[in-house]
Parts: C-alpha cells; structure tokens; sequence
C-alpha cells in the first residue's frame, strides 16, 4: 500500500486528481510532500536539517533507498535510531509516513570515497546505477495524493528551514538551489565556501557540438577537465550581492536538493539510466522532463550545503 | 505498560526488495499481481473476465485511471456497481484492493469511436494523452511489494480464466498474447475471427530505414497502409495448428494485455508521451525496456479478444 492512503483504507479509494494542487502556497493547500532520499550513508546533521524544516511535518512523506553494502547496513542501523525517535507518539516533529526499501541490487562500485566515485571512467555505471535507485524509490513510494517530491541526498546537511516553501513559491515544475560545500581555507587561513554540484547547468553550444559528434550510447558529464563543454554551470553563477530570488533556466539538474511537483513524474519524467540525449540520471531527467514540457530552474544564490568527507 | 502489549505498529515501514519474487510459479510464491486499466468505457464483459481468473484475487490489486469526460462519467458509474459487488466482505472473488483514478486533464480527442481514434493524424496527439494517462496509474498504483503488474484494456472482454499464471510461466520480463476480435464473417456467413491489435511487431530494416530519415520529432505508425513498415505483425503469425506456447521476441508491444514484471517499471520503463526512437506510448516503453536491458516476447499463438464495436 501507499504512502498517503488513510490508515484504515477500505479496500477501494477513489481519487480525484485535480484535487492534488501544487501551488505557491502549499502550506495552506495542505500539499503533501514525499521527500525522498538514496541513502548510502547517514548523517546525523542530514537528519537534524530535516526535523528542522518548518513545512507541517504531517504533511512530509519520507522514503529512502539503502544498498545491499556493509556501508549500507551501517546507514540503515543510524538511520532507524533516529526514526525510532522522531517517530514516537506525541513527538512533535513525527513525519506523516516512513518507507524504507533495501536495494535488491549490489552496487557496482563497492570504494566509494569521494575521489573514487568521481572518476570519469566510473560515473557511467555508477550514475546508471543511481538512476535505477532513483525510479524504484519514486516509482513504489508516489502516491495518488503526493503533491510535490524533494529529492535531497543524504549528504545535504545545512539549508534554510522554510526551504520547502521557499522553493514551491516560484511555482516552477523543477527547481534546484545551488549545492555548495564549506571547507577550510588554507590560503586566506579561515572557513569558506566553494561551489559543489556541477550538474546544474545551462547548455552550451560547445556541449550541444559534441553530442552531435558522439557514439549514439556516449555521455557527456560535466564538471570533467579533460572534457570542457563550457556549459554555464550554476555554481559559478553564485554572487551573494545579487537578490537570492534570482531564478535562470537550467538545461541540467542534479539530485542533491530538487524540488519537483509530483505531475512531472506522473506524465512520465523519471531519470534515464541509458544514455538519453546523452545524458543520464538527473541532467538526462531534465531533458525527459523538458520533452514533456516542464521545465527545470534554478537560484544560484540559494545555497544549499553538501558534507565536506 | 504491559509486557507483551503489541508495539503501536509507527508509520514505518521496511521493505526488502531481494523479497519482492517475480517466479515461474508466482502463485505458490504469493507474488502480487497489480491489474491496471485505463479505462473509458465499461463493459459488462470485461469485469466478468476478471472476476473469473484463477490467480488468487488476495493476492490482485486493481488500479483504474478514468478520463474527466461524459463517457467517463457513464464508466466509472458502471465500474463503481460492479466493485460494491465485489468486495462486499465475504464475497469470494473479492481483490485485495481497488484504487481509481479521476484524470484531471481533458481527453484532446472527444470522439473516440473506433474509426476515429484510428485515423493517423489524431494518433500521435491520442497516443501521447494515453501514454501520459498510463504513466500517472503506474507511478501513483506500484507498490513496493508489487511482482507483477497486468496492463488489460477496458475492451478486453475474453481470455482463459490462467491467462496470469499462463504468461507468468513464462519468466520474460514483458510478455503479449495475441489480440483478436470476434466478428460475423458475411461471406462465410459464420462468427469468425481476426487479428485486432497491430502494436506487437517484430522490428524490419524498411522501417528502421524510415525512421533514420524521419525528422526527429516524427513518429512510425503500425497498421496504416499510407506508411508501409513492413514490420513483422504478431497479429499476423496466428497459427492454431502451431503450439500455443509458441514464443517471438518483439520489438513493439501493444497495451491491450501486457504481462511486465514490475521490476522493469521500477528500473524506469515507462510509457513516453514524446518520441523515443520515433516510437510512442507501447511501443516505446517496449524500446526503452530494451534499453533497460528488458526485452519483449510475444505469444502468437495465445489469444485474448477485443470487443467489437
Ligand atoms: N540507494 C543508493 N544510494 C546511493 C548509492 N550510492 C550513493 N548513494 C546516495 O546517493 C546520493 C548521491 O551519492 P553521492 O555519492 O553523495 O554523490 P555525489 O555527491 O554526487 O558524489 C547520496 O545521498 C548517497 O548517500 C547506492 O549505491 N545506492
Ligand atoms: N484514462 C483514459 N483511458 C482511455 C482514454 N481513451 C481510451 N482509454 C482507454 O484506454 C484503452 C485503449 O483505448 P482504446 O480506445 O480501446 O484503443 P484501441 O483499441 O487501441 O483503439 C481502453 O481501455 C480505453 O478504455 C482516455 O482518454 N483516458
Ligand atoms: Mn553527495
Ligand atoms: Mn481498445
């Protein structure tokens, strides 16, 4: 059974689908949201920021995808101690409805270190890998009655709490904020801030000649020196002087923090783990979503934050 | 409290998806089966059909998507008498449950007899809304649990009562019957029957040949004789001094009856609105499983029969 179904369903409902809004106030709307994350490993700051988020937690959804790994049995052990907390009867920030799916399917890649995982040879397999993670979460945890998904990584661990309402108040079918990484910095001898996801980008005509070039089942990816398709990526469009309201089309989108209104992923836009105009996973569900006319956005000055391993 | 004083069950759940069979012998694994039916017309014959499979109804779940017009309204009136019916408590053929869907689009084509929705240049428009309709009962119906999902059209009024454990016996990832029409033969003066649905084909190099120099927006059409394709029809392979087991790999499929195993749905095959491959809808969802590494089989042999207008 699904996510929203009352708790006593008879064994038929009914659902009239244009009652299912998503608008620029979904709060008074009382819009569902299904927050899904692939969790390889846990953060205890991961699951702070999420209790923290001011959106009625009655109204949250959360589903999680684990790999059948070592890692991944540490990841779920964490993660059920703070469930058993947070969802005890009568705490104030219980969520509406938990689901876990353990991954029936090993991961193709076993050393998954920061370094390791960001190798070109291994993002292919490994970003198709995630794709399928990606639509098995979406495809059993959506529900009739979800309004809108945020998709956020298990390793976003600092964002503004009103983040639900402040993304849904641009009413865009798919919007990303910016994801960056704090860090120390050596030269200037303090704490700083640099930009961490690449996969938010708006196309170039230097990407789109190189597609055009390519082996039907090839990828671009982006964020590669020894591949420079000089995409304007949003994360060097950050400038902290400029209104945090600033929204640009986005050709691409990554997965660490993205809201979309759960109509996108009902007509069919999931994330490709075959090369789809090549591209794959999220940038390649920007381009499917874009071909079912919904197009994706981003705030390149709302920041979002990603753990520094 | 009480020692042995069953835990309130949380609101969350776990589940296993290495649990999750989809077997040979799908009854004597309790693998749950989701039947799922766009359905714009209702027809006595149909819901008869269903009530008589010899799949386990506790183990059927049924998924219905209605479109929000008159005719949808007449549908889900008669829909609605037949499931008080049937789950009435104690009733033996009751399932396990029953999900509708109201669609919240308009259909863009208003006149749907057969002559109509058949004409070429209302397909691709009617095809991409059915696609869309698909994909929201796919993706807001498939469970965690869910082995199999069953796509049978509302005009399917005809097939053995084994039709489930028949194709599931099969082990392929999507597997297709033969859909005929039972029709008065004037000449013969005697009822006859005739090849109904043309989706299920096997791929041939003219239409490869079109497709390469179509435009990229354009799609092949099966079925009309102002677009030759030259595809082989498994509606044309019928051969009833031939074994019924008879088994084709196909390279389009139709949705009339559609065995898939849900895990090709949880990887991301689902039905495009937009051309992909210049193909849509069924047959797109056949080539994108293909590119998921699911392929398609046809039973020529098998047949299930389609009303007549
Ligand atoms: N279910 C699942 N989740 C994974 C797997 N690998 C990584 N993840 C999660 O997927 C998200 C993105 O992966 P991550 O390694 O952080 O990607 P990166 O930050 O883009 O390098 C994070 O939430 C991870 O915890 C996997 O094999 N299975
Ligand atoms: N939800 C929904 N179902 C539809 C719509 N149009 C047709 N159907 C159903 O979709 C299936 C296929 O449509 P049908 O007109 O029989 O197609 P054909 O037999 O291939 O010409 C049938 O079960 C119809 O009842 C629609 O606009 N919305
Ligand atoms: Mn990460
Ligand atoms: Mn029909």
């Amino acid at each position: 059974s699904k996510h929203n179904e009352p708790a006593q369903a008879p064994p038929v409902v009914h659902y009239h689908m244009n009652n299912v809004t998503t608008s620029r106030n979904p709060v008074e709307n009382s819009e569902t949201v299904l927050i899904l994350t692939p969790l390889a490993r846990f953060y205890q700051e991961y699951w702070d920021s999420l209790l923290k988020l001011t959106y009625p937690h009655e109204l949250i959804s959360l589903g999680f995808i684990i790999p059948k790994t070592k890692e991944g049995n540490l990841a779920i052990t964490a993660l059920q101690k703070e469930i058993a907390k947070t969802q005890k009867k009568g705490h104030g920030k219980r969520f509406a409805s938990i689901t876990i799916l353990r991954q029936d399917t090993e991961s193709p890649l076993q050393n998954q270190g920061e370094a390791e995982r960001h190798k070109m040879e291994n993002q292919k397999a490994r970003r198709a890998a995630m794709a399928k993670a990606r639509n098995s979460l979406l495809f059993t945890t959506l529900g009739p009655t979800t309004s809108w998904v945020l998709w956020m990584d298990s390793d976003i661990i600092e964002y503004p709490p009103t983040l639900i309402q402040d993304l849904a108040a641009f009413d865009a079918p798919i919007i990303a904020p910016n994801c960056f990484q704090r860090f120390y910095n050596n030269e200037k001898k303090s704490q700083d801030i640099r930009p961490y996801d690449f996969n938010n980008w708006v196309d170039s005509p230097t990407a789109k000649e190189m597609a055009a070039k390519m082996g039907k089942d090839d990828i671009l990816l982006e964020g590669y020196a020894e591949m420079p398709t000089y995409r304007s990526l949003m994360a060097m469009m950050y400038d902290p002087a400029q209104e945090i309201g600033t929204k640009v089309k986005l050709d691409g989108v990554g997965g660490a923090v993205l809201l979309v209104k759960a109509e996108v992923h009902r007509d069919g836009a999931m994330f490709p783990a075959f090369p789809f105009y090549h591209l794959i996973e999220t940038e390649g569900f920007a381009k499917m979503a874009s071909r079912l006319n919904s197009e994706s956005f981003g705030l390149p000055n709302y920041l979002v934050y990603h753990y520094n391993e």
